[in-house]
């Protein structure tokens, strides 16, 4: 269960309306990831956690190759945990800038390393670039034998340019379900796999959302309302704002959940990113005082470790004996409460807290994040699972490409 | 000169209200920006190379100490020019996470450094704790004698805790001057220590600057009227876009020069940004169908450097044949010209172009923005120097930790 505060002035909420879109949503044929975390091939699984084992041994780096939610999902599991393992996971695909590509080939130079190539079709521009790129790299190093046994695929199961390539070529493959789209894809085989090899546990991971899933959390409900009858008031940007920088690509993923389904049909609610306190020196004077159709919620982790405190010293020239031989978690927690308190006068703050960031707490998270946000989708009015957005500038950049077709 | 192109449909504009503007921003106390770039220290400039050279020869690490102003500069510059140097920097004193600040010690780990603290009083919060923190570990390793030669302030020419620190042990000083506001102060020693500790030719950052300045360029104005003009028009949204992940830190500069400076009086555009072709697949929807109160500015990099190319197959599973030995920044380069024109069909798109990411091309950008933000926060009626609503938090949190006074 996920704590949820509403702090300042918000307009009423009906959890009952809410909770009544689940039953909608579940008629969905894109809803998959409802009962992900009670209902997923074990084997699979186990084929994740003995790859993982593999790249591990064999692997100094593993090339991540996938963008949008083929990315952002197991990126914001491994910086949030940031686990010791052998093996250091790189992101490509989710770019076209050389200048970012060259400083992935500097870093990887002449280690060992296996690829993770995660597209359902196969087909989409930036990820096919990159694993062309890689494949040629892993073949010259290794001969193409046993390159091919250092790709990863992660696809469709049955259809499609990079499946039919991982069957021909024998890589091992893993599976795109096809009825998860990709911004809600993070606890299948195309977040698990890298997730598993960067030295998370990832039946942890899937316990923390099991518990989520079966407790019908009302945290849920309430997050989806309330977001519903604020953007019934005009509120139009949501900041999720949280004081640990290791929850930077959390917010990434959160950010991608939510634009993408909501930001349709000249609606959605705007969602940006903020990390405390560096942006209460930036744009906390926004938050603050700037125009008020914008409103807060922050991710407050309780834990306390590490232990690390303010050295008391003899003089006090910086004005801090107040602080002597206090933690930075205390410090921290007060900024939070501060903040929280500041800001709640001026706009409506959403406070979610979470015991820790570990697997466990990160799988529950992801869990309350996804179905509020398709709960509040259908709050909107507006389909939880499509981008068609997306598709111009696709098509604009095929034609300027020369694409056949 | 920026070049500044306007692509969809936007408000009428008025450049000479803009202009006009300048001469009222001459008369604040606040602009010692404005001419810094033909009118620096030469001497303090001298001592800053010569401080970088000292770290480079002694430091394996510069650990630099700031928050907001004193710390989103420097960082935007370094990351964007990824200078190979033998100091890496370090950024902490900008948050209060106890995991964050563990991150940094396990990497410092046993290996020399140097500490570079930030800060105008001494006595904000965050920057004081980790300075505690820090110098406790330079005496810890090398005695007091050798710690304090290799701690460098960026304070107070004549008065405040750190100055006064700074003279009671002898730590090489620089300033941070009297006229110049933290989120301006990239070009004087608060910015300019620590980029030139990474390697970065601050020579050149700072002659294209004075270009920029010198050219009264026309872009400037435009930039500043265009956004009022929209903010007029109620568009209370800006996405600053890039198609260069190293630009990351540069866009969060700017999120604070734009947010700080016009979010007050329940007023200002509210600054976010994107890193595409990434977010292409997730806010990319939002901008392409999302709600019309939004628009974005893209930084076109017209570089094509490093060469990287396409590999050929002697297959075409991927579909990718078309676009073998094509390079990634000519495909990178016709993605930008699709979201152009993609995005423009539905919201207005500002095109700032530059040649490539260098000192001189980023030093012009930073005057542009620079000069644009102050005039666009004229035009919108606020103060662009001050930031009465940082204070709210801050207050609070000194009420909760028990502060003396």
């Amino acid at each position: 269960m996920i704590k949820l505060d509403i702090h300042g002035q918000v307009p009423a909420i009906d959890t009952a309306v809410a909770k009544a879109k689940l039953d909608e949503l579940k008629s969905s044929d894109m809803v998959g990831w409802l009962t992900l975390p009670t209902d997923y091939d074990q084997d699979e699984f186990a084929r994740i956690k003995a790859a993982a084992q593999k790249i591990n041994s064999d692997s100094k780096y593993l090339v991540c190759i996938g963008i949008g939610g083929s990315y952002l999902g197991h990126r914001a599991v491994i910086e949030a945990l940031n686990k010791k393992s052998p093996t250091k996971i790189l992101y490509a695909g989710n770019f076209l800038s050389p200048a970012s590509f060259q400083q992935i080939l500097d870093e990887l130079g002449d280690a060992d390393f296996s690829v993770n190539v995660i597209s359902k079709s196969g087909t989409t521009t930036e990820p096919a670039v990159a694993f062309r790129i890689f494949k040629q790299k892993l073949i010259d190093k290794y001969g193409e034998k046993e390159a091919y046994q250092r790709i990863y695929a992660t696809t469709d199961s049955s259809k499609g340019a990079l499946h039919d390539e991982a069957s021909a070529n024998g890589y091992a493959s893993f599976v795109v379900p096809d009825n998860i789209g990709g911004r809600y894809s993070v606890l299948t085989a195309v977040g698990l796999l890298p997730i598993a090899a960067a030295g998370v546990d990832i039946d942890q991971l899937m316990a923390g959302a099991r518990a989520e899933q079966e407790a019908d959390d009302e945290s849920i409900y309430k997050y989806a309302a309330l977001r519903a009858a604020l953007f019934q008031k005009d509120y139009d940007l949501e900041v999720l704002a949280s004081f640990e920088p290791r929850l930077f690509y959390f917010a990434e993923w959160w950010k991608q959940l939510y634009g993408e389904s909501e930001g349709k049909n000249s609606q959605g609610i705007f969602p940006a990113a903020t990390i405390y306190t560096t942006d209460l020196h930036s744009l906390g004077q926004y938050m603050q005082e700037g125009r008020r159709n914008i409103y807060e919620t922050i991710i407050n982790v309780t834990d306390e470790s590490p232990l690390i405190t303010v050295p008391a010293l003899k003089e006090n020239l910086d004005g801090l004996k107040y602080l002597e031989n206090k933690s930075l978690a205390y410090i921290n927690q007060n900024a939070l409460r501060a903040t929280v308190t500041a800001h709640s006068t001026s706009i409506p703050v959403v406070e979610i807290t979470t015991e820790k960031i570990d697997e466990y707490h990160l799988g529950q998270l992801i869990y309350f994040f996804e179905l509020s946000c398709a709960i509040s989708a259908k709050l909107q009015g507006v389909d939880p699972f499509n981008q068609p957005g997306v598709e111009a500038y696709k098509n604009e950049m095929f034609r300027l490409l020369g694409k056949p077709n």
